[in-house]
């Protein structure tokens, strides 16, 4: 076995999900660690990504590179919905996608459920400016189980996003076509879902299995995708289903001039990325669209 | 120091231009090394990435995802130009450029200029679905040095792609202003330039200087990426240039039919991954369009 920490790396190696491959990280410091009631938890400072946050030996963020994948997740999901003011997060422990959907202007609620609230506390003394989504007084966080939490609430939200972790461990019923079903119940009519995918690179076979769960609740499902470098091969994406037959994924329903996009401090998303993140490799669009 | 190859396992981590990461391949089998006249080879079977090639520590391609990089850098350019008869490609040894340039209709003639002799041949050997370009009657191979071969060439070329290695070592010279100042010379009027240019991810900075180099050449500037797994941080992306100083790159000037694309085999290249590939996240655009 070769060992996750050794010679003063992080390797993203003990895992059966991305077999044959590994992403490292040089360790500055090792922070904090620990075993929650859920999972592995590990907080490194890393050379040259900044805090990184790890659960069961999988890198979940790092300060470097993390907005790349929460304004993504959280602006594709909110500019497909006309008006998204009652908003859902499923997961997201580490605050990001909070901050990102608090600052949306048609926002009025955010609601989070997050299982692990250890994650929580310890993003908040380590990863402030993720934790800081917590902070927002529109946001209300509920510790618990999302799959639990969503059976209890019925036509109540406008968008769900799903920031889970990979489909091991706690996180693996959110990637199920249960799921999907109790998503939409919770949806008001012309709800939106963003989930959290993985990479056409690091699995498509997954990935078409979740969108077609996805499918058998929504009638207009696509996938967009980003690039975390800290991610498996660099990338990651989104499953996102509407329940509006007509919905074009591609084309954002709000667009923020350069000053809204100035003063909302983001990064990476723009008009011209949201709709970029739809575009699909030939053989990815030839397996996503296939029948087996 | 931590060695490249341990406990059976490939990993990019002895080099300095990506300090603190590194990417890692399990291996099946080293296949071959040697030390040519201008550089480290390594040819290794990998677990899950297939044959890869390894030039002084740094991976060059693997067959799993060579395709997402032949194609683009080569489709992006040759579509940029309105009629692209005669094609330049400097280095691309492995002949994976060679593959897809000769597979263009409107492509008459392709002439390579490949520093590295004992590349092609290893190439031939060992990844003979990419040495396939090398076949092609329109190929024609000169074994020499790029920016060498370039003084002797002028007013020839509709467009020039240099598929190098990294800046260091036998390319470095391709990354540099004069280089783009002798590419100028060597095109016909209109031409196009497409080169390898890293990922913003890996370095930005030296991203700018290289396409400012290309700017005091060429009136328009532009820069695509690519999403290709084995690459550091998943990322790469070419620096492209026009002599017309009215160019739109984001439209491809041919436009395939699904018919053709799948004659032509492209698994990765099509009109929307094109235009996509110019959509830059919003830091990026912003560090790029500075003055410093």
């Amino acid at each position: 076995m070769v060992e996750a920490i050794s010679n003063g790396w992080f390797s993203e190696i003990q895992n059966d999900l991305w077999p044959g491959q590994a992403f490292s990280l040089k360790i500055k410091q090792v922070v904090h660690e620990e075993k929650s009631k859920y999972q592995d938890i590990k907080v490194i400072e890393t050379a040259t990504f900044g805090t990184c946050l790890i659960l069961d030996g999988i890198i979940q963020c790092t300060t470097r590179d993390e907005f790349s994948y929460q304004e993504m997740i959280s602006f594709i999901s909110l500019n497909s919905h006309p008006n998204p003011r009652k908003v859902l997060i499923v997961g997201g422990g580490d605050g990001g996608v909070a901050r990102e959907v608090a600052k949306h202007p048609l926002v009025e609620e955010v609601h989070q459920v997050e299982i692990d609230e250890r994650v929580v506390e310890l993003s908040k003394k380590f990863l402030p400016n993720m934790a800081t989504g917590f902070q927002n007084p529109k946001v209300k966080l509920t510790i618990g189980d999302g799959f639990a939490y969503m059976k209890k609430h019925v036509n109540e939200f406008d968008v769900i996003i799903t920031d889970s972790s990979d489909p091991v461990g706690p996180a693996q019923t959110l990637f199920e076509e249960s799921y999907y079903g109790l998503m939409k119940n919770a949806l008001r009519p012309g709800g939106i879902v963003g989930s959290q995918g993985g990479s056409y690179w690091v699995d498509c076979d997954y990935l078409k299995k979740t969108m077609d769960g996805c499918r058998k609740h929504f009638p207009t499902v696509s996938y967009a995708h980003t690039n975390t470098p800290s991610y498996p091969c660099g990338h990651i994406g989104f499953v996102i289903g509407s329940l509006d037959k007509n919905k074009n994924f591609k084309t954002p329903l709000t667009n923020f001039s350069e000053a809204e996009l100035n003063d909302m401090n983001l990064k990476y998303y723009s008009r011209d990325m949201h709709s970029a993140a739809f575009a699909l490799p030939r053989w990815v669009e030839a397996k996503l669209s296939s029948n087996n």
